[in-house]
């Protein structure tokens, strides 16, 4: 979904808002979404970590609120001059391009990072936008390749021809510096891991397959899970997501998939609720006979995890209750290199055709 | 340096040196490099920190070797098939590739990761070779623009046209994979960060400039030291590093420099004697007039690790130990992003700029 408004139209109607309060004598107000866990839910029907709709009030004629009243329209200020310059900057220059002694005072604007990092948030979520939109870049990582030609601000890149690197996703892979030209894949696969990405580059995976092939490198950054939203909705393509056997793998998934609770403001940018999980499973290991020496014990830390998460309401479904129940029943989780104790090109050749080709997936 | 033998030839020769012990009915013996503290030291005309002459023997008919001379002609028999199989795989997928049960035992070929590892280091430091050409890729991180035109694969990538994100930097850049086709820089600016590699590249800092922009994240991986090396040894382009005014950044540099201890039997393919440091040093605050409230205070690690640098051989040249000893007194260190202060823009248009015109280097 688009934003209707530019966002620096919508930090320009912030500060007006506050203008017009003073001029009409009333102590200046700033309506913020309640971004605490009670105000948190799952929306079943679209399949995300949702925020609710409690607001709480941020006003000037509070000391309680003060300092942060002022911050807040600090980075507002900032990000409406970046904006205006056409430039972007990260988060840590922003803290530095604020801190300053308020003349007369020993009082810093902000003392450190953390004080600036959640008026950010507090602005993504007030002004429903993304930061990247705000001209502030997130950390980035990941790449990407296959038939997808694209233009990153402007340079054309068609990740068929991005050599053993791929195409390295940018922070920012909004509309205005990323567009998507032309595609002719079928589907897009997310691996959790780069090193298994770059066995997948190598055979060409992409290639035989005709998919996009996507490595996040561990958690996905923003950019990354952005770029999986509008390969999905835009583009039309599945999503297929290939990680570890673990706690740590399926919860990727679930972040991919319906949002964080974190970011649960954002979902609808960053979570593709249409993502289906390809594997590994615990299940997988019957299936493809793989020797169960290359398999790692569970500890108590996975039990304790694993039993978490089949509480989780998008982990309800059937298919997935019967993973987790499995995975504490054989007491054991694995790797998707486990895979290679089967030969190097076993995971492209035998294992991931075979589960594409069923359809073997897990909601 | 190019290695004068193929690194398949290497491994084909040491396995018929065994087989050779084995039929004159000798105790098999393979030479390896001792890589412990005592064998490394500063080679002052390098300017490297290498590996002595020291070596020892790994037997086959001593049962403290016989596991681990087990282990090292395992990793030399699977590095040797894929690279015959014309693949590459990651050190996590040899280690797999290799653990199985000894028929007849409960004894594992290899227990976990902990020990295939070192055999890989031995193997590079025994037949003086990269893991890169016995096709194990390093985790990667890093990007580059600028004049330069390379193949990646066999693709052609043009650093100049890389949008936002820059040409990543692969895990193997070794003449096999990445060609240099052609340079028209003056020089490499490394910098530590990503952020700060994303505002130059942003402002376009490398077309100013004529030079190439590279960011290693953080400590460099393995694949863009060696493309440092590769840069300044084959293209004799002078190399810059930028890092934060920190025991951490000037800790990069010296990596970049002279190689590290923990390769040291790498330092002549990984490490850049050449390499100058730009900046950041306590020095610049009062010479570009930095307000003192974004600089950080020493803490006790700090100090303690600018004592310890001080006593480092390569750290004796004048200049830092006068930059050394001035972060002591001054007690503060600062980030790249401190620069933000006086602006976005404010590193890519005055600090650099002068830094670099008035050479303004530390050795």
């Amino acid at each position: 979904m688009p934003e209707k408004e530019k966002p620096e139209k919508k930090l320009e109607e912030l500060g007006k808002s506050v203008l017009r309060q003073i001029e009409e004598k009333k102590n200046p107000d700033i309506t913020l979404p309640v971004r605490v866990l009670s105000n948190i839910f799952f929306d079943e029907k679209l399949g995300l970590v949702k925020l609710g709709d409690k607001v709480s009030h941020r006003t000037y004629l509070n000391v309680a609120h003060t300092r942060k009243f002022m911050q807040t329209l600090m980075v507002a200020a900032e990000c409406r001059k970046i904006i205006n310059q056409g430039v972007t900057t990260s988060i840590r220059d922003l803290y530095y391009a604020l801190k300053r002694t308020i003349p007369g005072t020993n009082e810093n604007t902000v003392e450190d990072q953390s004080e600036s990092d959640p008026i950010i948030e507090d602005l993504e979520a007030a002004l429903d936008t993304l930061r990247e939109r705000l001209h502030l870049q997130a950390d980035r990582k990941g790449y990407v390749a296959g038939p997808l030609t694209l233009t990153d601000a402007g340079d054309t890149i068609d990740c068929t021809k991005m050599g053993s690197s791929g195409w390295a996703i940018p922070s920012n892979v909004e509309d205005e510096i990323i567009k998507f030209k032309k595609c002719t894949a079928d589907f897009v696969l997310v691996i959790e891991k780069d090193a298994v990405w770059q066995r997948l580059n190598q055979d060409k995976f992409w290639k035989k397959h005709n998919c996009l092939i996507l490595t996040g490198k561990g958690q996905p950054a923003r950019g990354c899970r952005r770029l999986i939203n509008r390969l999905h909705n835009e583009l039309k393509l599945p999503v297929y997501v290939l990680t570890d056997a673990d706690a740590w793998g399926y919860y990727i998934y679930s972040v991919i998939k319906q949002g964080s609770i974190n970011l649960s403001f954002l979902s609808d940018r960053l979570g593709t609720p249409g993502a289906k999980f390809v594997g590994l499973t615990t299940r997988d290991v019957e299936k493809f006979d793989i020797p169960k020496n290359v398999t790692i014990k569970l500890n108590q830390g996975d039990i304790k995890r694993a039993n978490e998460m089949m509480k989780y309401i998008w982990f309800k479904p059937n298919e997935w209750q019967d993973e987790l129940r499995h995975m504490l029943e054989v007491g054991h989780k694995l790797e998707l290199e486990a895979l290679s104790s089967k030969g190097i090109k076993f995971i492209t050749e035998k294992y991931l055709p075979k589960k594409i080709k069923e359809r073997d997936f897990l909601p």
